[in-house]
């Protein structure tokens, strides 16, 4: 067994701060940002030690403004959630040779794990199997950290934590949310959650009231629509076009909101998925994204950008038979390949931004974190004390050992672009197979920029049936031929924002994240074969 | 290294089902339920598998009553929860020959990682430093399903999962409640949760509205008194003595209750830690717990029974200088010594039980289960399902492994046994430095049965300031002295259910769960040295 990589790397941990000139260079060409580290007091890393974001940045922000107050917009419940006062007591815990009596932690003694250990892929060599013949063994054992081992163990990752998740994670995470967004304004700090389904349902309770209206894609992740209307939350769809959210459908919702006619405030919370948009597949562009957040300005929207699939951005799409685009040249090649973030231009932090390791890592690691202002965060964090607390210990010292102690930012950047490479292939997969097989007198498609989805357009106006059936009844007809063909692609209207609003077309949604290439071929095939039948035309 | 269990194991499991006489005298002397359990398809395993607890309880419930339905306590916001409508999709995926593009689930080739491995302690060999010499190592791979070789692995595990947990864990957990509980009306389920802190906020948003009162004990869990807080949802206190929860008290406050002079609708909702209750220890007798049961059956109320310190029921305390009462000879013996839950006789379905692995396996594991009624079940699943999701995959299958794999039932009964052991030498610590250092004359205990909370009574009235300062006053007064004496213990009034109400008794709450034996005697030394001081007794 490899010695665990917790030895190699101690060495370059703690050392002093230093103030960095361009920690975007820097780390993606070593992992020398470790080295520039802020030295810490070995208690920072300890069972269930308060971590807080501004001590992991390494960037000044001093001359950015500080965040808006969002005092008028936060919710009674949120607004009452007071700390625990348990934790009062923790300010005393640092009084030197105390003996507390106080917190229920159970002691790691009553833990029946010795060590744990990971095989996972070495840098360079992400590819089934190679990953299985060239892997890395990193090992975490019990007391790693009493023992100068490692700066985290089994001891303190299967304790409880904090609702911020660990120190040691978060740090590595404000590391990488600063390369890779920069923010604008003072205040910004993350926290974790157990994935960005949890954040949603918090931020709606944080952020919205019985009643409200909140704004989002007319066709939206079914799951956050879910979440809002128990809760007496409606969305209201913004029209979109292969860009996503159009800025004048926004501002017309917003300029003509009328509280008597709609039987709501007018909203403030946009819910948005900027990048490979479920299910439309669309990603907004730069200058998109810009007219957007004028429009959030002008009507003092809190902005929240779920962003599962960031780092699914893809290679641009060629076509077919034509050479492909190589890879990035670098990691600032790749960096600045991204379309930027929302949370990298907003200066106000209205900003809520939520990130997750489900696409990227694994999603049963459940754990994702959010960025915004302070205020946000500690509203979030408060809840999460009470409800959820921080993600799975086992989960973070996984997701710690590969991210922080073995890949670094740098290898994590090459897993990241091995990814993107990945998806392009199947992207250009499905879409080879589409250009094949369907038939394109009744099915249009862009070419998805990122993302896990393709988004196909029927016109259903030229159904045998058209003038008898509903656009529903047409696309359930269509769904179930399709099933009998022997594939599945999911039906549009399972995506509407708003069953109150008129749709005047008809959509369905297919992945090509799941399936193995030939067989994402051979599903296609299949649609083409049931919606020639459909719409009676020949095979 | 060692082979994986999943070898040994996979030969007894997936037999064909059998009808079990008795299974509680059967499973405990061997792991032979695994022999009886129902035989399922292979599918039962796969990834975001639907999970159903019917199909994993060994006994018959035929006989016994349907659960109370609870239409009129359940919120709008549980009652207008509908089930993902994507979901609908996955009863197509049955089809045979059916290629899936539709759930956007990502491939496993994505997820970095290709075995985790665990050293766990071998059944019998549960002491540190014992478990880290003799341990065993358990090791999933990543494809373990496909390839036969467990019905867990990465593949599974570190993708998306259900609300309900993983089949894999879930099955063990219903088998394990049964063997424990044994319920008596016909509709129960396991789901998990993330742990009962989150349970437990669920379980408010399932059942209280703005404005309404619940009952608990008058020192109660904080968190739940600050969960439920922001809700608007008060907390009433319901008088204790040393089997914790009264039964007058509370009938008085029911039969009572004047909804104009309360400002709040009957209260229908008990919150209860019947168990070594934190803060006070206490545990409810069987006679207890009918007696509060039936109050609940005369005023219609649902009991949530949080019970993370359900195992650590201790061994009779027999004072100091007396021999320790020899350990459970059997697991039968063993599990006749617990007292009975809540869950074990209610016959209507009105209990929801919270367990947790927190207290003993591991805190960070962040697995816990709610036994209830189907209805009830089923409305935390569907608020999971868009909230917490299930538990870590990581967690799951680190714990299945362990628990299913390794141990069985019965080598997590000799576990539980030894953490009793453990926890009574522990308590037994505790109360011999209170008998030696803590002046008798101002601080009154009885010794805790089960928990990690030792209740210390102090006669505030002796204190030389008693007329003049406020019972808080004296309690900070005396809390910062004890802090200057070197040692922390936790403010009674921390834990009120309710400052509303009148407190006529101080108290401090200490733990003997974490800190080493010798430091747990020095700190109670300095406690008293402080008390004397405090109170102007001789030192």
């Amino acid at each position: 067994m490899t010695p665990p990589a917790a030895i190699e790397v101690k060495a370059i941990t703690d050392t002093a701060g230093v103030t960095v000139p361009d920690p975007l260079a820097a780390p993606i060409k070593s992992n020398e940002i470790y080295g520039r580290r802020r030295k810490t007091e070995k208690s920072q890393w300890g069972v269930a030690a308060p971590a807080n974001s501004f001590n992991f940045r390494h960037y000044s922000y001093e001359d950015k403004p500080k965040a808006k107050r969002w005092d008028h917009r936060i919710t009674p419940e949120a607004l009452n959630r007071k700390g625990n006062s348990l934790k009062e007591a923790a300010k005393y815990l640092g009084k030197s040779g105390l003996i507390s009596l106080g917190g229920g932690l159970p002691s790691s003694e009553y833990f029946p794990f010795d060590s744990l250990s990971l095989k996972v892929p070495s840098v360079g060599h992400f590819t089934e199997p190679e990953t299985q013949t060239s892997g890395v063994i990193l090992t975490a054992g019990k007391h790693d950290l009493v023992q100068d081992k490692s700066i985290f163990d089994i001891a303190t990752a299967f304790n409880y934590g904090q609702g911020t998740g660990s120190a040691q994670l978060l740090r590595w995470i404000v590391e990488h949310t600063e390369m890779v967004h920069r923010p604008q304004y003072q205040d910004w700090k993350c926290t974790m959650s157990i994935g960005s389904t949890s954040a949603l349902d918090m931020a709606f309770r944080m952020l919205t009231r019985p009643g409200d209206v909140i704004l989002s894609e007319e066709y939206t992740f079914s799951a956050a629509v879910e979440t809002a209307r128990p809760m007496g939350v409606r969305v209201a769809g913004v029209s979109v076009d292969e860009e996503g959210l159009l800025p004048s459908s926004l501002n017309d919702i917003l300029s003509t909101w009328d509280e008597k006619i709609r039987g709501a405030r007018k909203p403030f919370l946009l819910y948005t998925v900027p990048t490979g948009q479920n299910p439309t597949g669309a990603t907004q562009s730069l200058e998109r994204r810009k007219a957007i957040y004028a429009l959030a300005q002008k009507h003092d929207l809190i902005i929240i950008e779920d962003e599962p699939y960031y780092f699914l951005q893809m290679q641009p799409y060629t076509g077919p038979n034509t050479p492909d685009v190589p890879p990035p040249a670098s990691h600032a090649e790749f960096l600045q390949s991204l379309v930027p973030s929302y949370l990298s231009f907003d200066t106000d932090g209205r900003v809520m931004r939520l990130d997750s390791f489900s696409k990227v890592l694994a999603p049963g690691s459940r754990i994702g974190w959010v960025t915004a202002s302070e205020q946000l965060v500690s509203c979030y964090q408060k809840h999460a004390d009470v409800s959820t607390q921080g993600p799975s210990g086992i989960s973070q010292l996984v997701v710690w050992k590969l991210l922080d102690e073995h890949w670094g930012h740098e290898g994590y950047l090459d897993w990241l672009i091995h990814i993107r490479m990945a998806y392009t292939q199947r992207r250009d997969i499905i879409l080879a197979a589409c250009e094949k097989y369907l038939p394109k007198s009744i099915v249009s498609w862009k070419p998805p920029m990122a993302g896990m989805f393709h988004w196909l357009k029927i016109e259903y106006k030229k159904h045998p049936q058209a003038s008898s059936k509903t656009i529903e009844e047409l696309e359930e007809q269509i769904f179930l031929k399709v099933i009998d063909h022997g594939a599945m692609i999911m039906r549009g209207s399972w995506f509407y924002a708003s069953h109150e609003e008129e749709h005047d077309a008809l959509f369905f949604r297919a992945t090509y994240a799941a399936a193995p290439g030939e067989k994402i071929e051979e599903a296609i095939r299949r649609v083409g074969e049931a919606l020639r039948g459909e719409f009676g035309l020949e095979q």
